[in-house]
């Protein structure tokens, strides 16, 4: 049974449309690549009590929660006030991270600077070489930064602290189809063999009207759900197959 | 005061990282300019008691919903049966809907192209001139379709059925300063005038390290925002101004 993931994106930056989130389209594939099934993503306000209760529901329905943003020096980054709030227990003040603050900022070092050293008690502290400040995790949740770049590099401490399990894989059948003439198949497809079956219509100038996607943690599986959809496709209509690796 | 608005993401495509979701930006940026504000956003996968439920707990909360994906002939389109059940009313076909299918593909037709033109009793068929299929809104519910072309196209639609409340202006600051400088200043001004204050920090090689931003519905409160952070601020770190427009 695959572990079950969901993402909390913190920030009102997003909701405003100031800026794009970027860090969704990566955690969805590494999820994928670990063999974790993310199953629900919400965005949500810097609001203290709004990021409590969504922490508080997505992490006791999920195996793993990885939220991205609202931790820094500023008024609107709660994240870990929150996530305190949702656990029940206090802020402390980590040592050897106020000590890194107060070395680098010295006499200039401000309470907005120590909050980056604040760490809900019960908190772990991930590193690997690749980051030089660590990831917080909370029991199952996984506090990341909104930072692309920031966040990918944490993203990989993670993916160290999670493990593998059997990967899922994938395979597609790229067709001229029309989308309406082979939903009966892939229903049946689906119904049939053990694969999750997804379909993609395209209305632009691509090779290609629909994309068909086979998943599954076996090869076999997917491949023989893809040999009996293309027995079932005009010859013609398929544009090219694409086996998983 | 403000209507409050969430989407609703449906598809296992974005979740397993096949596909970037690509329709929240410019939902987002269409909202903020009608005044209204996007508060929520859950992505979900193609299964109809999840997506059943999350209409429900948003369609209750909030103004307006937007959903977006899992319209279309195959097995994995299942948001028209949701909203059916999720406002607890039979599907129908529309007569006209249908017959324009079956004017289209004739003899080919099949129940798969037929499901497009199922509609939940009670629902509304919005259209412009721009779009050759309408719109389904069911209460306060609008459904989109997830393909970005046909997103866009059909978010017009949209944008007249909900007309222009106090649009929301924005206006930014960019500085060279350090976000835990200016933490306590920014704090400050959100109490202090009715603004909402954004930081967004940035640790490339941008010509500024922070972004502020000052978004509120009377440009007057905006400026009245900047100028006093601007007095702040050294003025040797500030990059740039933008008023509101």
């Amino acid at each position: 049974m695959s572990r079950r993931a969901a993402a909390l994106v913190i920030g009102n930056e997003i909701l405003t449309g100031k800026v794009v989130e970027a860090n969704l389209p990566l955690l969805a594939k590494t999820l994928f690549e670990l063999g974790i099934r993310l199953e629900r993503v919400v965005i949500c306000r810097d609001d203290l009590d709004t990021i409590v209760r969504d922490l508080d529901a997505l992490r006791h329905t999920h195996d793993v929660v990885v939220t991205s943003g609202g931790v820094g020096p500023t008024h609107d980054d709660v994240t870990i006030p929150a996530i305190a709030k949702a656990f029940g227990v206090p802020i402390e003040l980590d040592p050897d991270l106020a000590q890194r603050i107060r070395d680098h900022f010295g006499p200039r070092t401000t309470e907005g600077h120590l909050r980056m050293a604040e760490v809900p008690r019960g908190g772990r502290l991930l590193a690997n070489q690749a980051v030089h400040w660590p990831v917080l995790a909370m029991d199952n949740v996984f506090v990341l930064p909104g930072v692309p770049e920031i966040f990918a590099r944490k993203l990989e401490v993670v993916r160290e602290a999670l493990g593998a399990g059997a990967p899922y894989l994938s395979g597609a059948i790229y067709t001229r189809c029309d989308e309406g003439v082979i939903a009966a198949l892939l229903a049946r497809i689906e119904a049939e063999h053990h694969v999750l079956v997804g379909s993609y219509p395209r209305f632009d100038e691509s090779d290609h009207s629909v994309k068909i996607t086979f998943d599954a943690t076996e090869r076999g599986a997917i491949d023989r759900a893809i040999d009996e959809t293309l027995r079932a496709l005009e010859p013609g209509l398929v544009v090219r197959v694409v086996r998983a690796a």
